[in-house]
């Protein structure tokens, strides 16, 4: 089959082996895909992933390999639907064993056996064909276009956020950084009613945001006043740390979304001093961000920056990295 | 009066002026204070202090000058008690004016008018007499010796555990530290009944802890597991805080209490990856701590090392500094 591979560089593939399902797994066949930030920090040796990447995709289920009687696993996605042959879905990136316990998307993320599609140890979705567990598996639903669909996986990772922290009405929250990921936290902490503002470095990218009468603020306007409850780092930066401590108040949260590879120097001091709390916030519920994208609540489309098939992929990728673009999309 | 001064460098002065004490502050004529690492930090630029350290202490009421009418700050501690002149007492740290309206410990220790007892802004208590705001002193019972009394300040910095972050007794607890504060910290989570282990370099100063019940293990027989649900840094040390993320299980949670000179270097990203939280940690409650010692439920006495008379306060310091050497005291 045809597939982007990683190893030491990128390159495309026309004769891929294709996956061999295991047992629970479905063999998916790749509609669209989308290039993440995770994708361009893999090809700097994030996690040394060799393989195919790609995590955040939807397709069209080709072939189901029943779970083994007695697993522990079930041939259901989260919210109980039945996957059948035929089905169009989105797929969960945590992937644990059939012997696993873990039963929803929360357990598997932190499963200590499992791997990660695309990204750790497990060929992901820039190909014709990925091999996905059953469980994993979200049926979408009609009223959700293939291109928006590509979302449901960040989306999900900003939903995560309202699992993890209670935000107020009354809560003044700062979203920072207006990278894809920092385009969807602000819009999903939107639904909430609280006091936002999401901060960036480029008025063209926020301005997606106050179409939809987000409040944003361009860094530089920042006027060093430390009343945020909340701060969201989504700079995908090592230095949007120490900016996102600045703008909290004392006894502030600090949602952690970054990922990189890197160790910045951070002051722990003040930390303790202002006795912050810090939340390190990943993967989320898919169920949730189908749910958002069905009712039409979050603009994903007007992120779209680029289409390429995926002969193309390397220019995808390549695309994806130049200022100022978002999502590139690959056409499977 | 007597006092010891840190300008460039720590000295014993004979003569420095008595404090005058404005509206709502009392003078209490300190009977014995303790030498912090705080102290230590403070000699090495942190918060670039000049003037009387001291924040650990315990003295006599000797005269009140009373609030202001009107003024929101009341002439009483936290738990009620007016206090007089002749008092036996222990003042909190954090000092905010007579216009403030934080009523007590946990707002005064986020106010941003606060100055801090020997450490910010404010003399402390390594002289004949230190003015602190009213409103800060708590009544020191009589079954709880002056020597006792001096480890409220830092006794009440291990209680704020509790106040943040709900141990329960089936939470693994790592200790991470066996300095005076981690020796404090350790039995102060050993009241909740939690699977606690108190990690330390030091196998004397871990000895305290075992008396007392409490598990220990030196730092180089932990096994690698990551099985800690909370850890408590209290190491002083910039290396603590990757030690401390390394032993805690994926979203558990770490509290930091070290405060030091210098900013580690910090992996973010697996904070991101384990979704961990932090928990920045400081001032406590001394009403909780002198409940505790009152019961006797905590050894303080034997983190008692060595005794100086003020006018060898710059001693105290060197010796507070050797290897091994945990409270050293400065008898007023």
């Amino acid at each position: 089959m045809r597939a982007l591979v990683l190893n030491d560089q990128l390159t495309f593939d026309p004769n891929y082996p294709v996956p061999a399902p295991t047992a629970g797994e479905a063999i998916v066949r790749v509609t669209c895909a989308g290039v993440c930030n995770t994708d361009i920090e893999l090809q700097r040796g994030y996690f040394g992933f060799r393989g195919v990447p790609g995590h955040e995709f939807v397709g069209v289920v080709e072939s189901l390999m029943p779970y083994p009687a007695g697993a522990a696993q079930i041939a259901a996605g989260d919210i109980g639907t039945v996957i059948t042959i035929g089905d169009r879905v989105v797929g969960e990136i945590n992937c644990v064993p059939c012997e696993s316990t873990s039963r929803n998307y929360f357990e598997r993320a932190q499963d200590p056996t499992r791997n990660t599609l695309g990204i750790d140890r497990r060929d992901g979705a820039f190909a014709d064909l990925v091999s996905v567990p059953i469980a994993n598996l979200l049926r979408v639903p009609a009223i959700i276009s293939d291109e928006e669909a590509v979302f449901v996986e960040p989306l999900a990772a900003a939903c995560q956020i309202l699992e993890q922290v209670h935000i107020k009405t009354t809560d003044r929250v700062f979203v920072l950084g207006d990278g894809k990921l920092g385009l969807l936290c602000a819009q999903v902490l939107a639904t909430t009613g609280c006091h936002l503002t999401a901060v960036g470095k480029h008025a063209n990218k926020l301005a997606i945001l106050r179409q939809r009468g987000i409040h944003t603020q361009l860094l530089g306007e920042w006027d060093g006043a430390r009343v945020a409850d909340v701060v969201v780092e989504c700079t995908g930066s090592p230095a949007g740390f120490e900016t996102a401590r600045r703008m909290l108040r004392p006894r502030g949260t600090l949602v952690l979304k970054s990922t990189y590879h890197g160790l910045p120097q951070v002051n722990l001091t003040m930390i303790v001093v202002d006795e912050i709390s810090i939340v390190g916030s990943r993967c989320g519920p898919f169920d949730a961000a189908l749910r958002l994208l069905a009712a039409k609540r979050i603009d994903v489309q007007s992120l779209v920056h680029a289409r390429y098939p995926l002969e193309q992929g390397v220019q995808a990728f390549e695309h994806a990295q130049r200022a100022g673009v978002l999502k590139v999309l690959v056409q499977v």
